[in-house]
This record gives structure tokens, sequence and C-alpha cells, in this order.
């Protein structure tokens, strides 16, 4: 790859501009990627590229659900055939999930499939179409985005939990495989409401209640993930948690 | 329920008479309860309650697969009321669950979820149920088997830790949502082979090279089940490890 | 050791007859154990070794202090040479330890250092001496007293935390060393209140708020420290929890 | 603070100029800070300030041992006060302490201690001057050098591990405390050797045999805590880890 390329970056998991995946678009953007913006639908995606255009970044919708193979399978190729002035990915981020509370009596098998599904099986799917293109390069940056349930479960959250650990053993089984060959494998617990569109529409009284960041901005966590695909080989992260200030924990 | 009356006690997962889930079912038997002997093979739950009978405990097979949301249903509608003689269930153990080492790259789809649903959503289907059950009785107790690789996910298992570390956060969730009403919901780490019928034949020179002791004891795992069960509601165990006394960690 | 001698058992800690260090005691005699008391206190030891005597049991006091080389070692001396009738010691329990909340910055450095002498480097002294005299003798279980401040620093309780944290340390590394030789060393987490004078002097409102069975017994305690020395070599704990029912955590 | 001024940081635990100490030192300095260099010995602090000054950086050597009080305090005073030029210290690191393998029976108890007073008294010392000197600022950076150990204790380290476990929970225990009145404090775990002196002199077959980048880089490991301090405090990291790609773990 020379210096001329621009490198190219994928993001699973963009939904609105002001979610967490959009943020990371816009960072790894204006860091010099060319980035391929994937969700599900493609308003949202649309409006996400359209940012990056228009400050100057690069980038392209590539509407896919992390579920279907078919749909990861392509996603990536195009990730390493990005078209003409871009060079392959060597950055990868999934940041797909949902959360929402459910005691645990109440859970139908549905639910508790799809939480896994769109939150471990997603990952899954991605992690290993990452491994595959990226480790036979010897180099490249994967990234998981956890919870605080991925340490633990809570009541009302089991579903979420089951989910959210079992995305995190993949990134720490890729981490111990991959690792060695030059993959970097890392994993984010972010534990605290992320101050995204979701929490001011759901829950406006919480969010005023914390007051001055006491959510997650979302260009502050955008900030870490950068710094991780930016490390040396020789000190790697595995696991980095990020909370506001405020958060008990 | 009087003092004439047998409690019932379930052990899902069942196989080999050698295996885990039969010590359970023998042990569970010899302290007085009728057991509901849980698994997917007619044949090897008649030898296990055969068994049973033999040595003069009580006992009846069932046959159900735990990832079949109408056979757990089922199994729990006949631990509820389990004929004369005998008290509703107050201990339930899910024992299911494969393990098998495949490179994270060769993983196909079906794979990953297969370990997902026999070690994970089974694990689901049997513990809300339980609860279901078991919570408005105001007592009970719930063991989940678990594994070093519920911990930690290593190069080769990434599926098998996935799937461990999710029913890990079922246990927890489960724990923390019941515990206060009664439920007592435990996690039993099991950290080295088990000393069964799998391991003398898939690698009889390990388990010769690990001398004496050096595999668990299916009756000494068996016990601590029943330690568990045991327990008085002021000093609950939630998690504990077990692992042969030579076995590295 | 023919089965004519009762073997020793040795419980360092002991202080109010309703102290989880009595109940040690009385558990272990009553399972057949001839127990050196040993704490700081004379008075108190002779209570609890009256009360041994009284229910048929054995045992006698050893003042000492834990956090002092000559005094660690001269009881030592007598759980391996323990008279006529009794066997060497064969079970060690270190359960020293004080808890008070100090805001960090009103803590002085004295206060910080007692707590790690006595939380900690009395457990090194303990534990080191049991290794010395046990594991030559290829046999043995030695079990240290924990909290949930062993694995979780608390605003108000860093100095408890840090001395509990170096202590579990302790007793892993004494695991890791010293389990392939055959010394049993578990580490037990107490989470929450236990049922004793102490809180019920200093905090009677607290103890009327969780109710019934909800703070630790401490015979219910004392079973499980039982069974851990009772387990057998192929499955062995390193590590329990034990917290009320009622526990939130 | 204006901007004209060069805020203080202060660095403890400084030793030879290929250490970490030294390269934390030097990456504050490149960053702008005035630095305060401060270890036990003066002529390796020279050295290092006289590298800070040959690179256009600003730092002064302090002789302080950070296991004596008046110590610690007297280099705050000074942190607090830097002299012409230079804004009060805004960023704190604790790095000192020692490591070496003894089989656990062979520990004197002054060893043990001795491991103890540098790894983690010294680390009370230092971060609770930090506190109270910082929280009435309502702004700074703490953050602590840890280890494997921290986290686990192996075979011939419990000492070690002893005083990084009670490090941690200093660090945990002052997050918790102080996080909510602004002040970040932050825990490294560094899994893995450090391509420093110490190394290349007691075990350079260790250092070939690993190859290019299997020791962790000084200034790789500088970065990470130089990007912890920078952090907006929506989104603080609490523990970080940090290993060679090749590391296994």
């Amino acid at each position: 790859m020379t210096s001329s390329l621009k490198p190219t970056a994928v993001v699973v998991g963009v939904g609105a501009e002001q979610g967490l995946g959009a943020a990371l678009c816009r960072k790894f953007a204006s860091e010099g990627h060319h980035v391929l913006v994937a969700g599900r639908t493609r308003e949202k995606l649309d409006r996400v590229v359209a940012g990056l255009t228009a400050s100057g970044g690069s980038g392209e919708a590539v509407v896919s659900d992390a579920t279907r193979e078919e749909d990861v399978a392509r996603l990536f190729d195009r990730a390493l055939a990005p078209g003409a002035g871009f060079a392959p990915v060597d950055l990868v981020v999934f940041n797909a999930g949902n959360n929402r509370q459910v005691p645990f009596r109440d859970l139908d098998a549905a639910t508790f499939e799809d939480f896994w599904r769109v939150g471990c099986f997603g990952g899954f799917l991605v992690g290993r179409e990452a491994a595959r293109r990226l480790v036979p390069l010897g180099r490249g940056t994967v990234i998981f985005t956890g919870a605080s349930a991925s340490l633990r479960g809570r009541a009302g959250f089991t579903h979420f939990a089951a989910a959210k650990a079992g995305l995190r053993m993949i990134s720490q089984g890729m981490a111990r495989e991959f690792g060695p060959q030059g993959l970097h494998v890392a994993h984010v617990l972010i534990d605290g409401g992320i101050d995204g569109e979701r929490l001011h529409t759901l829950a406006p009284e919480r969010v005023k209640a914390l007051g001055e960041d006491g959510l997650l901005h979302i260009d502050a966590i955008a900030e870490t993930y950068w710094q991780l695909h930016r490390q040396h080989r020789s000190a790697w992260t595995q696991e980095v948690d990020l909370r506001p200030f405020k958060e008990s924990f």
C-alpha cells in the first residue's frame, strides 16, 4: 500500500447521525480513512455519508444486515477492493446491538434469540470475515463495542448480558488466536449512557439529572477507538472501559 | 410439603452413565430425591434410571431436547406434579453442552449457532421455566454447569466460550433477579477434564499422563452440587470453581 | 496418622463467641478435630475453648498475634505436635481482619499500614508457615477469609480493599504453587454482613431492616468452610462466594 | 491557569533512561508539560532531566523516596507551586515497583513487606497526596502502573501480586471516591516484558527469542498514558491493558 492511497475502514452498525456508529465514521474519515458505512437502513447511511463528504472526508453506504452471512461477505468483498484511490481495509468496528429491560420470566424465546443474533452472532460473522481477510495481510484492527453487561448479568437485562458476554468472548478468542499473526482485536466496555438520539428521546429526565458530561459523548468514545487503532503492536490493548466521570460503578 | 414425600430434582443433560449428568442423578437420588432424568436419548436415560432404582433410589426418564420450548415446558409440568409420593421440584441442574476445538476462521455459522443453542439457549429455556415454576413457591435451587471457557476465550474455542459466557450471565441475571425471592441460582466453573467416558475414549494418553486424580471425578463434582443445594439461604454461593489438584490455572 | 487420633485444626483470628472464628472452631470440633483456637485475647479464647469442651469437643487456646512471626511459628510448632491423642494439623483457617470506613484523604499512613498488617501480612505469615509444615506432608487445607472488597475498591474502603486484595493473591499464589503438591488452598468471598456481635452492637437498625436471614449466619458460613476441607483432591475449589439471599451484588 | 503557562506533571519511580519512568517524562515534556522527575537516585534523575532539556522540554529532578511520607508531601508542595512559568500539576503517575521470583516458602518477612512498601504503600502515599491537592481543584489525572500480577497470583510471585493487587484497589477506590469530583484515576495493566535496560541485561536470550516487538516499547506504553490524560471526562477509562502482539495471555 502506498502512501497516496487512503486506507479503508468498515463500521458495522451505523444508524442515526447522533449515534456512536456515525461518530466512528466521522472520526475515521477525518483521520484519512475511506469509510464503508454499514447498516440496515439506506436513508440513515446516506445521511452519514453525506456528512462525511461535506466535511471533506470519503465514505460510501453499504446496506447490509450483519446477521446475514452473505451480506457480511459482500461488505468485506468491497472492503478488500474498495475502488480506485483506496487501499484495502485495515480497521473494522462491530457496533451493532440493542438494549431493553425485560423481566426474565417475561422473556419470550424469540426475544432472547434476537438479542443474541444481533449482538453476538452478527459479531461472529463480522469478526470471522475480518479474520479471514486481514490475517493473511498480517495487519489490521478489529474493535467490538461492549457494555457493562458484558461482564455482569443484572436483573432485567439477562438477555442483553448473555449476548454481550458472548461477544466479549469472540473478541478474546480472536485476540488470542490472531494477535500473534498481527491482527489487533480489542473490546471497548462502554459503561454508562451514550449521549445520542436514543436517550434524549427515551429518557430526557434522566439525561437532565445526569448533568453536563454525565453521558458519554460519542466523539469522546470515537477518540478512544481511534487511539486503539493507532497503538504500536508492541503495546496493544485488548480491553478498555469508558464511562462518564460521574458514573457510579 | 410433608416430610413423608420425596422432593423432586430435575437434571437436564444426562447422557452416558459415566458422565456428570448421571452422577448428579445418582447423588440426588441417594440423598432422597426423586430424579427426573432428562436428555435426548431414551436408552441412555433408561440405563441411568435403572441404576438409580437398583441402588434403592427413585427416578424416571424424561426424553426431552432442552433447546425445544415445548419439551422444557413438559419436563417442568412433570416436575411440578411428579406423581404420588413425590413433592414438587426443588432442585434443577442444567448440565447440557459440548466442546470441540475449531479454528475460528473454519467455524461455519451453523456450528457457531449450534454451540449457542445447546449451551446457552437451552440454559435460558430451562432457567426461565425453573424461575416461572419455583419463584412463586419462594424456594428452590437452580445450578448451571460452567467451564473455564465461561470466563475466558481461548484460541480455537471461541464458539464454546461465547456460549458458556452467555450461560454464566443467565445464572447471574437470575441470581440477582430471583435470589431475594428465595430462588438460589448458582454457577459451577469446572476447570479441567472430567473423568468420564468422553476423555477415556478420545484422549486416553492425556488421561494417563495426568495420573491419579488428574481428572475431575464425577462423584466429587456431584458432591459440591449437592452442598450448594443444602446451603442455608443466609449464606448462598453464586459461583464456585472446581479443578483437579494438579491442574494449572 | 491412624484413625484413633483426632486431626488438629488451626483457626487464626478468633474473638467473640458470636464471631465467625468461634463458629469455625465449633464446627471443626464437632466434626472431630482438635482445634487450636488462636487470637490475641486470652479471655475470649478461653471462652471459646470452654464452649468446645462443654459440647464434647476438644480444643486449646493459643494466645498469638498473627502479625508476629515468632507467634505464628510457635502456633504451628504446637499444631504439628499437638500432644497425646492428636494428629498433626490438616486444616488451617486465616480469619483475621477488620473493617471500618475512612474517607481516602483522611487515611493516615499508620491506619493504612495497620489494615495491611492485620489483613494481609498476617495472612502471609500464617500461609507461609502452613505451607512450610504441610507441603512436606503432601496434604492439608488452608482457607482464607475474603470479602467483596477482595475484588473491588469502593469509596471509603480503599485501605480495606488493598489489604484484602493482597490476601486473595496470597491464596492464589499458594494454590498455584502448592496445589500440585497436595495442599488445598481456598479463598472464601464473604459478601454481606455477618450475623455476629459486631453488627448487632454497631448497627442494630441495619440488622433489623435486613430482616430474617439478611445477614450471614456464622454457622452457615462455617458449613461451607468444612465442605471445602472435605473436597476430594480431584475437584477442589479455589474460590467461592457466600452472601445472604437478599443481598444485592 | 492561562494558556501561557506550562502545566506540571509528576512521574514517581524514575530510574534509568531506558526505563518506563523516563519515557513517561519524555512524552509528557514533549507534549508541553513541565515534569517533576521523581526517584531515589540523583544521578539517574539528572540524566533524564538533561535529556528533556536537550530536546527542548522542561523538567526538574526531585530526589524522593515514595515510601516516605515527608518526601511525598514535599514533592507535591513543589508540584502545586512549580515556579515561574509553570502551572500546578494536572498529571501524576505512580510507576514505582520491583519484581523478582521467590518461592513462597523462601520469602522472608522483610522481603514480603518491602515489596508491599514500594509497590503498594508508596502508591497509597502518592495517591493520597495527589487526591488532597487535586480534588479541591476539581481536575487532574492520576495513573498507576499495574501488571498481570495485579489480577492473578502466580507461583513464585505471590509477594509481587499481593502488592500489585493492593495498588489496583487504591486506583479503584480513588476512582470511585474522586471521579465524580473531577479527578481521573486510571490503572494500566502491563502484561509482558518491557523493552528496557532491565530485561536486556538480565535476560538477553529471552529478549532475542521474543523477536521484533516482542517486548513492550516504552514509548508505545507512554503514548497510552498520554491518551488517558487527554480523555474527555464524559468518557474516562479506569483500566486498560497493554501487551505485545505476540504475548500469550
